[in-house]
């Protein structure tokens, strides 16, 4: 294993406490990378009509939600033992919120992956796949940009998740008025095209958890909550860091 | 002020620290005074085509925002200072992840202002209104169900939150069906009833974070995680420590 900062988290001097602390950011990325793929399994059972595919995602969100329960233990343990403060205090803390957004984008994977299955029994055309397609692609990027902004703790990287999160807006307006349309040319396309419409909602909020887990990168690393502030101000604060 | 268990919160000794318990605990109350009334102004102005109320909730969201940064700094202050450990800990921590459920609670009435706005402006017949209505009462009585079970501690009182929800479940799955009818009646009817849809969906989310907070509420009586665990265990749980 290379020698990172990550090894040297903090000013700690106890090689147990660095230990845990470093347990705890590789749990939580073991838990994002199983969400990941939940993602995109759901997804791929969609375009597929896979309904075995689409049966495994649901059955497997258990193991996301265990992963859940673990890790705010583990990180609740380490507050009540270690006391820590500072940085340190800074990632658990912003542990135990993220692990919440990766626990509704195993939500949100579960209920594309029921629609799946609905979708594939009515069995019609796959009106509408293009535009899942392209933002789940875009989405699961930025999902896995966030993940990466955590592990390096790498401020930048995190804020480039933040800006995409305008674009995939616009691509989810657009690809809700297209739905739409299709709605209005032929009313047996109703429900169908609702249902696309969901799995629509579903992709765009996984990209919201993404940036949640961003600014939690950009609180981890510069000391201040970014939630409420605009990508400008980011940006200073940011590249200021870095210049 | 009466003397009830609150007061005496955990076992710790300092009057200090049991202040600063209690401090957090009337902040997180506020704020979800706040919230509450933000779900409640943007029905209504929904109900009534206000936009002048519509404008006001969406900016008020700003307020919410605020409070929540606030209430996670304190909250993180108290770990870092007092280093809480047990009853106290799973406290402070609850009160970190029932923040952000406070917030979402505020983006939803935010969304759901917004809708209001553009519907006022459309100006078409009020249908599907009565089916909204009915569904923000019910969410609105669950949060507030919640928050009480919280200011009381009372593991039963937010067992009764959870059950509701498989209610308000069946009554947007019923809801959501009518309009899906309107809309097949008639084409023109589909824009005006995709919001509504919206609508309905950021209740029904509205209901979910009650049900989050009540969660929370168990943990924090019971000191067990109940998060992915069936009505009917809940229900063990909170009895068997009642009688």
């Amino acid at each position: 294993m290379p020698h990172t900062k990550d090894e040297t988290y903090g000013d700690h001097t106890s090689h147990a406490f660095n230990d845990e602390l470093m347990e705890l950011k590789a749990q939580f990325l073991k838990m994002g990378g199983l969400v990941e793929q939940q993602v995109e399994n759901a997804v791929q059972a969609l375009m597929d009509s896979d309904g075995h595919l689409a049966d495994e995602t649901r059955t497997r969100d258990r193991e996301v939600d265990q992963m859940e329960m673990d890790l705010d233990e583990v990180a609740t343990l380490i507050i009540a033992r270690r006391q820590p403060t500072a940085r340190d205090l800074r990632l658990v803390v912003s542990v135990i919120k993220m692990v919440a957004d990766l626990e509704r984008v195993g939500d949100e994977a579960k209920k594309i992956a029921k629609l799946a299955l609905q979708l594939s029994e009515e069995g019609q055309a796959p009106r509408g796949y293009i535009e899942v397609r392209h933002i789940s692609n875009h989405v699961l990027g930025m999902l896995h940009e966030a993940l990466d902004s955590f592990a390096r703790l790498d401020a930048s990287q995190a804020l480039r998740v933040k800006k995409e999160d305008k674009n995939v807006d616009a691509e989810y307006q657009a690809a809700a008025r297209t739905l739409l349309t299709f709605m209005m040319e032929d009313t047996r396309n109703i429900s169908r095209c609702m249902s696309l419409m969901w799995v629509l909602r579903a992709l765009e909020r996984v990209g919201d958890h993404a940036c949640n887990i961003a600014e939690n990168v950009i609180f981890m690393v510069e000391g201040e909550d970014v939630r409420h502030t605009s990508l400008e101000d980011m940006e200073k604060l940011v590249t200021q860091d870095n210049s």
